[in-house]
């Protein structure tokens, strides 16, 4: 996500350092400490100004924690600032690469993961940048749970038929897939971020699917 | 396919004997015995009036045997009156049921399995009669040799998401997905059906994907 810099950023960053997980690595196996019940955990990646995870968060049939990745210092803040607001509980950010999730999270530890409008990287040498590459989903895979799922949505068409096959591939189980989100049987409970509300009110498609790690 | 009854069906029937296998399953495990040379099996299941098996046997490039399963005597005869006239040469007709096919072919024996645009049977509860549930897919499978691929072609947007779905739970692995063939990379050497001649016309997208028995 690129964005205009923010004034005040370390202070602002400071102010937040309650929902922020500074060191991650040192709860690797253990993130469940650091919330308030036990739960199964949910983590999104790219998580952006986070209004998909506030209004994940504020489901009254909640029965999950949360982790929110966001490596841009910009969009962190945002998303920091209004889930502190809104007094979003059990739900806590990392600022770190996607890359390094294996390292972050023990194998097994996550319940689901969401990718919401993740960057398309169209050109096709930039394959390896897409966050449903096979490089990244090997490692999805290890972090989840067995019986995890991953829950991607684009409005980008070729980004879509790229993680189909590279899910397929990587031997994850689709389901409740749609090329039209919104004029679907899975509108109603699905959670909307900041982008995906413009390009529905232009009447755009969006893809979702769900690629289970098993049957 | 609903069609019109046609005159004299019965003998132009007969006249195309030389084409139509009547006894598909007295051939189970040696169809290569009646065709001029020694080639992979493809198998188009609901072939209509054959247009795309005209193309894709007048190819320069061919190197496959071709059989077209039809089961609608109207479409049938079509295709074989026009596959005659045209002297396409090792291509047969089957006319059967796709439900009865792994009584026909024995296991392996099949290194392709083209569908284009199967019937969508839009309602729920007609999902077990589309060509790609899995109780279809399990006998493709079986058919199928161990490098064989399934290529399904539709204009159906709810029959592409059904049949993702259902390839996946059977372990297909997905390739060459697009969501607009005709505007994509596989575009070229497409041979098209003439339903699919009409869509293209009116702009409509159409979705393709190749499922592969083993990555």
């Amino acid at each position: 996500m690129r964005m205009r810099k923010k004034k005040n950023l370390i202070p602002r960053l400071e102010r937040c350092a309650d929902v922020l997980i500074a060191e991650p690595r040192e709860y690797r196996g253990r993130f469940s400490e650091l919330f308030s019940r036990n739960a199964p955990l949910y983590l999104e990646i790219g998580a952006g100004k986070g209004a998909f995870m506030r209004k994940m968060c504020a489901r009254e049939d909640r029965d999950f924690n949360y982790i929110a990745l966001e490596k841009v210092p910009e969009a962190l803040i945002m998303a920091m600032e209004k889930a502190k607001a809104e007094n979003i509980a059990d739900a806590l950010f990392i600022s770190e690469d996607a890359a390094l999730l294996s390292e972050i999270f023990s194998e097994g530890e996550v319940a689901r993961i969401f990718l919401n409008f993740s960057d398309p990287w169209p050109k096709s040498r930039q394959a390896k940048r897409r966050l449903t590459h096979e490089n990244f989903l090997k490692q999805y895979k290890t972090i989840l749970a067995p019986d995890g799922e991953i829950v991607l949505k684009t409005d980008n068409p070729r980004l879509f038929e790229f993680s189909l096959c590279e899910f397929s591939k990587c031997g994850f189980v689709l389901k409740e897939l749609t090329l039209d989100l919104h004029n679907s049987k899975y509108a109603e409970g699905n959670c909307t971020t900041e982008y995906e509300d413009r390009f529905v009110s232009l009447g755009q498609p969006i893809y979702r699917v769900i690629a289970a790690k098993r049957a």
